[in-house]
């Protein structure tokens, strides 16, 4: 008999930087077990319209790369429509949709089935202040042993 | 009991400009509700691929930063190789990747488990007809009382 | 009785040119018919970090003008930080952001429900040699009749 799984955590982010990149693979794996989801998803998405969710290396060269890339094509400057709001961070809307704000993180018997350099990284563009990531898995637990 | 929600349906927008924002998170909630899903995922996807689904602010002044900066990234110009098929849309087929073309919202005790500051927003590239956007409701119906 | 699903393929796609896009539409069908999905999701997510998997256009002449604009936006060029390491590929992990790393297919009675145009697409940044795309359906089987 199959068991239904649908759990819910939520993570607290607060990054001293306003721009910093992060590796939170081991709370996706954590969320899983206490889950204890066998087969099916787990979704990983940030609750703030300032910041990603993706999936890439865990590479610190790479990661200055990413932000120096993100800052040319989506730079902190003046002269945003949305800065007449009074807000200083159009830049970090923008460049939170280049990453993506998701990820569907697979789970294969009760492991988190990634690529050997896959790790899941919360992109921070507007830090100083505490921001809250979801993870939801959905699927099936290990069906039990019939005896 | 667990009863499994698997349900969907579809939207119709036809957008009076060619380049439009609309945020249709409400038309999220309605299919939600319409499924009875209590825990799981509704999965927004358009099935075009000239226009996009995101999550971002509701402010109209981001939103114009939006189209403006998709612009500069993505120039509706001549001399696209798409174009010698006849078409003159390669620019929407491109912004459209920029936003992405789904998210999945999550569904936690019978509501969108948002953000305070996330909409979802469909994004016009190439408008002016009918497109169609699908929801796609899997997960949980609140259990029955056992009584 | 509603028979969930919850299965997982695996496809090994080796590109002859380092950048390469190929239609991978059929295997996506092929897995959903073997998990015997009738309705729910089809999750394509690369294993890899430097190709993609996006939804798009089937058409040879929009495939030139992504990778042209891919070249643009995130050049194939010397002094990335991540080249310290050894690597000569930073562009390919950019390029991979630009397009995503992993669509849901959504299955609606047993097809994939998609619009007439869509179709699902691998992006390979750093081919020449095997990589893996991980297929995972979730959902439902058809329900049996009760006769």
């Amino acid at each position: 008999m199959q068991e239904l799984v649908a759990y819910t955590a939520y993570l607290t982010i607060e990054t001293p930087q306003r721009y910093e990149i992060r590796d939170i693979t081991d709370d996706v794996e954590r969320v899983r077990a206490e889950a204890k989801l066998w087969d099916g998803y787990v979704l990983v998405s940030t609750m703030h319209i300032t910041s990603s969710i993706f999936v890439n290396d865990h590479e610190s060269g790479l990661w200055q790369d990413i932000m120096t890339w993100l800052e040319a094509l989506a730079p902190n400057k003046p002269g945003y429509q949305h800065h007449l709001t009074g807000e200083d961070n159009a830049d970090a809307h923008l460049k939170r949709m280049l990453l993506g704000h998701q990820v569907l993180v697979p789970v294969t018997e009760g492991k988190l089935d990634l690529g050997p350099w896959e790790r899941v990284h919360y992109g921070e563009f507007d830090g100083r202040r505490p921001k809250r990531v979801l993870l939801k898995a959905l699927g099936i637990a290990k069906a039990q042993a019939r005896g």
